[in-house]
């Protein structure tokens, strides 16, 4: 296995439709961290764009505000390797706009395969090295990542595939989606042998 | 390669002595995120304890009543997975007093070698396979990770190794400290081989 240098890899960060910890589908908020956090480890990866994907007006405002600050103003000047990461980013209500938006920036009108990811076992039916071999091929991919308690299974079941789960070496699952997100890229994309 | 369940393994968190961007020695502010998501990985990978380590008194109080809110308090009710991570975590002033802290824990007073990681590549002298093989061995071992621009000199110089640093597929090597320490103990005890 050899490293991939370009992966035709895209992010999306969901924010709605989620889980709360009652299965209750919700519109979580925007976490500042899981902004610079995931936009960092996307740029270490070779990973085209970063989309956080909200519905509500004020949150799209926030995250604009913050890639503002670190794209053009103060913080732009003050940290320039944040601006490389923060540029990646990407504001889109849906997940369905999210896949509209890569097929018209793409070379051939291509849609993006969606692999979605799952702190649960259910549906797997692709591991980090099979991904790996997809991205090879060269067209591209979205890698939907949920936040709160995660993504709502209608995403799920309507993904072209289902990840396998992040596991350590103990029964306790319960990652953050920062660092879930840094642990699968690396799994899929960081190996050198 | 297999698992390792019960690694003798600590973390530590610095916030003194760090380098800002001008590589002046500075005390960091406690970010409360850190807190979390790495607590959370420590407690995936099996890790003993994690371990914050600031000079400053207000920053002690700080941490104090995080962990107290979640492993006391409404969060504990609120999130039980959580208040497991977060149990793991001591504060100490000083890198010296985490390592007295480790042996006067231990079973044999055993001091623990101490591991640092640093995104520069100087003094690299272990892999992440090569730590793995260390600690099969059962004597206890403490990561060391800094915050803001990165351990100072000192800290570097006076550990038993320094850790080969993550790097992605790009030349682009600023993940922040939280994706780092997930990647860092993914790689050293998460595969399954």
């Amino acid at each position: 296995m050899t490293k991939l240098y370009a992966p035709n890899l895209h992010v999306a960060l969901v924010h709605h439709p989620v889980l709360n910890k009652n299965n209750d589908i919700i519109a979580s908020a925007v976490t500042n961290l899981d902004l610079h956090d995931i936009a960092r480890a996307a740029k270490t990866y070779g990973v085209k764009s970063f989309y956080v994907v909200t519905p509500l007006k004020d949150q799209t405002a926030l995250v604009a505000k913050v890639i503002s600050h670190w794209t053009n103003g103060a913080g732009s000047v003050y940290n320039p390797k944040r601006r490389q990461a923060l540029e990646l980013i990407r504001v889109q209500e849906t997940l369905e706009a999210v896949i509209e938006d890569i097929r018209n920036n793409s070379d051939h009108d291509k849609k993006p395969r969606t692999v979605v990811t799952s702190a649960r076992d259910n549906h797997v039916n692709l591991s980090f090295s099979g991904f790996y071999e997809l991205l090879k091929a060269g067209d591209p991919y979205l890698l939907v990542l949920g936040t709160a308690w995660g993504l709502s299974e209608s995403i799920i079941v309507g993904a072209d595939y289902v990840l396998e789960s992040v596991k350590g070496n103990t029964k306790y699952n319960h990652l953050s989606v920062r660092s879930a997100a840094a642990i699968i890229l690396d799994r899929v994309l960081g190996k050198i042998d």
